[in-house]
């Protein structure tokens, strides 16, 4: 045993390892979704791909066609698989399915796989610099977790794999792009990949919560969220010349901005809203013509989110009347509020106790954001049970933080937990 | 000589202290008014008073019924001729006709009579009080010579009529409500009054730019403005408890009135803008669902302010919008740019010369606004010649400061350059 | 007992009405103090009055001389007693004390008993109206039911008295002024007039929640709060002809209006922040030199006001220096959060068993602020209980709404509710 | 006399269309200088360089010494003298002196060499895309003219060295860099090379005020201005976990923003501010911890600059205390308010006449900030006299526009211009 979770351990953290060393941001997850589906196709997984398990009506906040196309290259110069490439449509995620063709149900399980836009340091008192396996890819970083996960995703496969024989039902494995963001899992919901599963699970690492490994068996308190880029357009002018001739770009977001901090809170529950960046103008003496805007809402219902956009709508078309500019409201984002399965948390439980993970929790406030939410919904809107949990363990520095490590031990406890509910629910 | 200029002095000085201690505002001057045309009617002019010199389509800023009933009562108690006041439909404002009946052409001299809100210092060093013609009617205050250009006007009517036989011609005397705020001007020349006018003058006094009395010819420079209620209706709600149940009327009429201000300056000339009043709210723990602002507009030229106000109508919209509440724009005085006539210049100077008026200066920037100028452009689409001069005397503070006082020397000249005037145009 | 159930009906309508007619705003309820005063003596209480029972030191929110002497003379105009007036050294509040000299606990009931400044509708639809006691002192009235507390108070301490011989240990029935703004607890409370009481009670009749009769045992989310007045001085200037010399007051608490909004939340809380009242300038044309605005703010716990109040004084002070006007700041009113004693709810529970109250609730969000939280805090500090309950009833719109009114029922369980109380802990 | 009007205008076309393609910004003219110092050099003229002719102290805008780095090596790679370049220490621009060594007058002509980023469009529409010799330097581009001024120098330099046998006293040519940004001047005239100047011309082409060539004796109305960098240093924070521990960088900035453009007009003449790029945060659920901003301040006169720098600074201020945010305002450009002696209108107006310029002016409002102001008013205290002068062509579009161009008949009438001055001064 000890030496099977050894190994565990090992491969695991192997995987995790390449990905932190090449991390790939949202809808960019070219290198990271090849390797997957290689090596799941390896290990006898039926593999989809691109359109396959994606709707593109739902995609949200997908780069331009040119940085895709560098990000591919890049992709084939780090060890893509070309041919897995050519089936991927220029989309990222994958999804594996392990069929026994035995009668029993469908259990899905979601591993997200994108990095953020963060510099690594290159201090060595950061871990990942210190043993030589820090991102390659300059700006880009795995500050959340997520090369855990796809690393937790892979060994489970591979040692689900070798439970086949002794199984009944289907295993369905999602590796999710674009889960920074919350702009991937509605794409793959709305194209139905989890409309037939009866059982959904998902696992975060991280948190830091407690010195001990910990496990929350069903997170809650996921906020609502919309991502949205407001573009302001008006009229440059020369501001000395000619300032009654320009339409002031900026002068309407900044009242705008300042006026959606000032949105009432809402006494059916919490919000909030962040503009998160701003840019401006081109020339110190002429109007500017154009301001861009990244802003976020949250809020603990759907409701509240609906609540805050609507306000945020209305401030931002009043502030552009108010200049004579015109403004474009893109969403580029978004999670809904969903809570898990109450009938899991007992398996969840269980699963803990049996692998004597130390610090066990009934449930937790995840009190962020996941776009977990949008196949958990489905998942329950379609009879099934679903559930977000967590895999508490130290950290170096919070999530998104660019010292953000974790310890490695929390990947065994990951493969180890899925693999342990595959026992329990598809055994013969 | 100096005997007569002794005796217009008295004469004049002891209207002007009477009128001093009975200051009425705009639209309310019925003890003023009725007072006026009693002398004039005395004195054998012609009196048209209310309907026939008043169009009432173009009467702005008028108080309601209430308060015009009361300032009637308080007008009658003070000495009002309540046959006079029958005549006057509510309205203030009279006009004296001489008409000699001889060919010969028509001069209008105007006046305007109303006071300010303001409260007279009941201090021993401010001279009215000192000498006991202060006001008698706390928090109004005649604080802008108003009560000189009364005062000036009936003397140079009685010594006028006593000239009778030797003129041709016919000269109307017009007694103005309701020039502060620039409400009243407008009403009359609507009504026609100056339609057949071939000359126009007026005269104000006052403006202590030199220590002597001076005579400004041609004044220039007279801004156009717009004076403008705006109120902001939303919806009341308890601040702590339904947050998000309120439209915020305060909030609106905030961000407008600092964005008012950012509008931007216009190449083509001067613009003003200002909020000077606002009152919002009732109670500390409640969304203010009212707010009210008074606010003017200025410019150079018309089209400055056409400039101006359309900026502050888009303002006032899209910040009602930003804050879903509704608004209400009301014009309630307005004056137009206009400037004299330059053939006018020298019978003016040539007064001031034959007067013996220490400094004299051909033109002068006003930089302010006097409804005057309805008046001068009217007569001069109609053929006309008009213009507007000012006394220049010493002054105890400057005008609409409540320590106002002026040198009264001031009144004996703007008696004897209209004598002047008079003599030079319509001698036989 | 349906007899004397009628009889406390009746007793405490009468009271209540008289109140209701007679409506008195903090600080200035002579004519009520002056009358419960003169009950209490004639029921053979003890009374202390004025600085007896307020520490002057910290009052908070009260009117100027003027004000009080006008409402002295008010009040003895309609039936104030003026020897107990003598004795209230121009404060409002009457303590009485029941003293049996035998030895046993001390409880305290406090009433609140001053009225809104909102102006009642006359109105058939309003009850207070059709009946005829609807208040005759023009915009004041009693919106809250703090009438109704005042008459439970007299009626309780009538049938109180009566019970004198069975009891043991001593009664303090407390007459609150100045609640609304949460002026009056606090010098109270720092007189010491609690620091004996080893019980604590208070109850608010109202609310709605149930179409029937209901008690809350246990009131709690009490948000804390402070209330501030906050005038901004800068400087006059003609807005047209010298803007560049005014200091616009108004700009700088607009500015600061707005940017109060927009303090972020804080994620330990709920907080609420609102500025009610907003008066600025005195005429259209002139730079405003002095704005004035009421605002008050809140949060479920004294740190997060604390909070709050941090930012709201950094931003005023911020935006003054922008608009280079001075500002003055003063705290009117101050609740803080409290939480009544958990020991104290089965005896609440046990009463409203025992007189078949409907509705029976263990605890309720109050959401709202009272500065009885002054009182429950101290009693629990010096080692006794304290609680604040609530009689729920139908009512006809929403506490501080002009058309508020509530079913009379309420008065009756509120006197025996107390006298049970009395009974339980106080019986020999 | 044609003939040398052709050879002139020719010699003059191909150098503007050198600079023209090699456009380089303010400080970073190291090939223009270079080739101009070269040139200078071959015909005669002393050259001085860098420290030379540059007061490090008062440089203002500065590129950082990585820019200017890599602009050397690319106008190495772009035929820059390097034995030029040595002696430039890493300042750009140039003095030519012709010292007749003959007692006689100090005329300086002043000259300025850099371009502005803009990016030069490649349409078949502009006339220097469809000739061939567009912006080599993508970004960067001369459209205001001053490749003409350097081209009219080079060949205005030509030409004098031939006539220097027939003069008297010295003529000093001074190709000065960074003007746009007004960064350049300065520096220059405290290094004291115009300290000797008896007289000072300088012409700008341009400006399309008529169809045909135009000249302007006198340009007045030189606008004084500063520019300054604002940057904002706040604290970041996760806006939904931690909204209250971040410091908002971006609400101070656009706070800010909004009331600098509510800076009441001076009654003392115009003023114009303008923020004309605003770059805030990285992370859309980031709090944004920096704000950077570009303004500029203009005013008719300098202390007019003064009064517009002093508000700006205030708002900064209190806007950043408002949000507890560190600023700093760094002044990267500065222009003062000059105006040309009238003494040498009638030279200029002499040599249009001469040269049979078509319109001629006496004098024309600039309405703009050019930094030669600095070099009028030194000439001016030191007793000598100076003039700023414009040679009117039609243009395709507004100076600072990408599709500007100008008729360049325009560079023949610059070089004749001033060899008509220099005959007429220092001709034996």
């Amino acid at each position: 045993m000890v030496n099977q979770y050894n190994q565990i351990l090992e491969k695991a953290i192997n995987y995790r390892r390449d990905f932190h060393m090449y991390p790939e941001t949202g809808w960019l997850e070219f290198r990271t979704t090849s390797i997957i589906a290689k090596i799941l196709s390896q290990l006898g997984y039926e593999i989809l791909l691109g359109k396959e398990i994606i709707n593109e009506n739902y995609i949200m906040g997908k780069p331009n066609e040119i940085v895709i196309k560098e990000n591919i290259i890049r992709a084939i110069n780090e060890g893509a698989d070309e041919e897995i490439l050519k089936k991927m449509d220029n989309l990222t995620g994958v999804v594996g399915i392990l069929d026994t063709k035995k009668e029993g149900p469908t259990v899905a399980f979601r591993f997200d796989i994108d990095a953020l836009e963060l510099e690594e340091p290159e201090d060595p008192n950061h871990k990942p610099y210190k043993y030589g396996y820090f991102s390659r890819h300059k700006g880009v970083m795995h500050a959340c977790g997520h090369d855990a996960h796809a690393a937790i995703g892979l060994v489970f496969a591979e040692y689900l794999a070798k439970l086949k024989d002794e199984l009944k039902g289907k295993v369905i494995l999602i590796f999710q792009p674009a889960e920074e963001g919350v702009r991937g899992a509605k794409a793959m919901v709305e194209k139905g990949i989890v409309d037939d599963a009866d059982y959904f699970f998902t696992i975060h690492i991280g948190f830091g919560s407690t010195n001990n490994i910990g496990l929350v068996a069903k997170s809650k308190g996921f906020f609502a969220t919309t991502k949205l880029d407001v573009t302001f357009k008006g009229k440059s002018s020369h501001a000395a010349a000619y300032p009654h001739l320009g339409k002031n770009a900026l002068l309407a977001a900044s009242n705008a901005l300042i006026n959606l901090y000032a949105i009432p809170p809402n006494s059916e529950g919490q919000t909030r809203i962040n503009v998160g960046v701003l840019h401006a103008g081109n020339s110190r003496n002429i109007i500017p013509d154009k301001a861009f805007m990244q802003m976020e809402i949250r809020g603990e219902t759907d409701n509240l989110v609906a609540y805050m956009k609507n306000c945020t709508e209305r401030i931002i078309d009043g502030s552009s009347r108010m200049y004579d500019v015109k403004y474009e409201i893109i969403e580029v984002g978004s999670a809904i509020s969903a809570e898990g399965s109450e009938e899991l948390v007992p398996l969840l439980l269980e699963a803990g106790k049996e692998l004597d993970i130390p610090d066990i929790f009934i449930e937790y406030n995840f009190n962020g954001s996941d776009d977990a939410t949008y196949f958990i919904k489905r998942v329950q809107e379609k009879g099934g049970k679903a559930i977000y949990s967590q895999i508490l363990c130290p950290i170096a520095a919070p999530h998104h933080n660019n010292y953000f490590d974790f310890d490695e031990k929390a990947l065994l406890y990951g493969v180890l937990i899925n693999l342990y509910i595959v026992k329990k629910l598809l055994t013969k």
